[in-house]
């Protein structure tokens, strides 16, 4: 059995900090660690948008390749390189490393991320995945702080599908979450009970000024009116919060059939305005939440397993 | 005059050791700075994806906004915070400053990158700005190692538009970019002769897997045949290089009147495979050409103005 956690999320992740000890003793049990591979790990962790992966245990036969991936010319490469996370089949012992990274903004670099990752859990030969996507967001009337954890993940026309042109042709996919782990999460919540979580759908937009109806990009050429419209819009349809990865994370969730949730705090609320006014302080503590949740999680799943 | 260069393109860019003492001294010139100051600002400029600006001097009278954005409501605003920057109106004096970021992969992070950058261009009062965009990309049917000066930034149909859903309607914008400015490029080139630079049309995707017809992805479930069929459709269509940023950059250019080049060095050729094979002292050659290109062009117009 091997089991990996991957949540994204902002720099100086608290999630590793309170993750770590019982994430290497795990590790440590399966696979013995040096304390200057372990730091080395720690060091790594930091950056915006960093990618959190543990895969305490391995212990699928060799030569067995995890269900993850769905590509048929994978198995005739002589060697796979992951070129963004800099790995390579040949010179990289996979099964017994794992990765992090740095990334963007977008659903662009999160497929890339993904890609890799999924790619990287196949060659180290995981099963039993369970993936987060986590990070920050814009509020759709409820109050900034607000934990929102995604029902369904909407397109910039409130539909649950993530579309991509692959060969020039526009592909649609279904972008549902895992209802069983959206719940744990809530339960989670309840047992901390240190914020607010809500249920709701999550807005996915390809830009953060105009794609999400702001009044402050460099270009507007739409009245306020005419945003508000749309934002009230978007709350008739459920949505809750808005931000930029999770049509593409869902949509890869529900390919390769990791259970996947997206927990996101909302840093403000859009129907009061475009700017984030809390102090670095409190928006820092708000970052902390979606953390908290998915660290709470994760030390339940280790004491129960 | 005041003139700005962007370039956006990869860590430890030897355009800046190339170009900062040239710029610090038409810095100097007209905004005495400490030499401090000018090394803090050359330590910031690292990592991947970094940008970099140089706003020389700045002689526009007070309270002049620059043309570059295209916004009533920024001026209606008592502070206007450019939040991925982590600047402020009224915490930061930006006609004294300029700034660099760092940023990820895709439509997504230049876009948000653009919007702030446009905007602090015109907090800070800048005119006369050229703005480049560089970087590394995959090849169609030349040699890796070629640079190639974009002519028509294109979608994946090989149109040249991007769209942007804006208040849930598809929004469309041309992507015509600088012919001036990419022929002084291929002049820049020529002049240089270390290596090979071609005019051509770029594909722009969302995905640097399925989008671009890679067959080593986590999915992928189209034919080798039919890959070929497309790439070979994108060399048809003028087609020279691929990458993920250059729609979004043309039309940003394009909208606010900034002239624009994008310069992207080929690391392989599509037409040959999906994998990178070169090793990494050669990759890093390649990745300075474009840099070089461009800090010959900047060179050569402190020259003559």
């Amino acid at each position: 059995m091997c089991r990996a956690w991957i949540a994204e999320g902002r720099a100086g992740d608290p999630l590793v900090n309170s993750c770590l000890p019982l994430v290497s003793k795990a590790y440590a049990y399966s696979q013995p660690q040096s304390p200057r591979s372990l730091r080395k790990r720690r060091q790594r962790r930091v950056g915006t948008g960093g990618l959190f992966v543990d895969v305490p245990s391995i212990a699928s036969s060799p030569g067995e390749r995890s269900a993850y991936v769905s590509n048929p010319y994978l198995s005739t490469m002589k060697e796979d390189i992951l070129y963004h996370f800099d790995l390579g089949t040949r010179t990289h012992d996979l099964p017994a490393m794992f990765g992090d990274v740095k990334h963007g903004i977008g659903i662009p670099s999160i497929l890339i991320m993904l890609h890799e990752l999924i790619k990287l859990l196949s060659h180290a030969k995981c099963s039993d995945v369970v993936a987060f996507r986590m990070g920050t967001s814009g509020g759709i009337g409820v109050q900034p702080g607000t934990v929102v954890v995604t029902k369904e993940s909407v397109n910039p026309s409130f539909n649950p599908v993530f579309e991509l042109v692959v060969l020039g042709v526009t592909k649609s996919y279904p972008t549902a979450l895992n209802e069983r782990l959206a719940q744990e999460m809530l339960n989670c919540s309840k047992e901390l009970g240190k914020f607010d979580t809500v249920f709701g759908n999550t807005l996915c937009t390809s830009d953060f000024y105009e794609g999400q109806a702001r009044l402050d990009g460099a270009f507007c050429h739409y009245t306020a009116e005419e945003k508000m419209n749309y934002l009230n819009a978007a709350c008739k349809a459920g949505v809750r919060n808005i931000e930029m990865e999770s049509t593409a994370f869902a949509a890869i969730c529900a390919r390769s059939g990791i259970p996947g949730a997206v927990v996101c705090v909302t840093l403000l609320d859009r129907l009061q305005g475009d700017q984030i006014s809390s102090s670095h302080e409190v928006l820092s503590e708000y970052q902390k939440r979606p953390q908290m949740l998915i660290a709470h999680y994760i030390k339940k799943n280790f004491k129960t397993k």
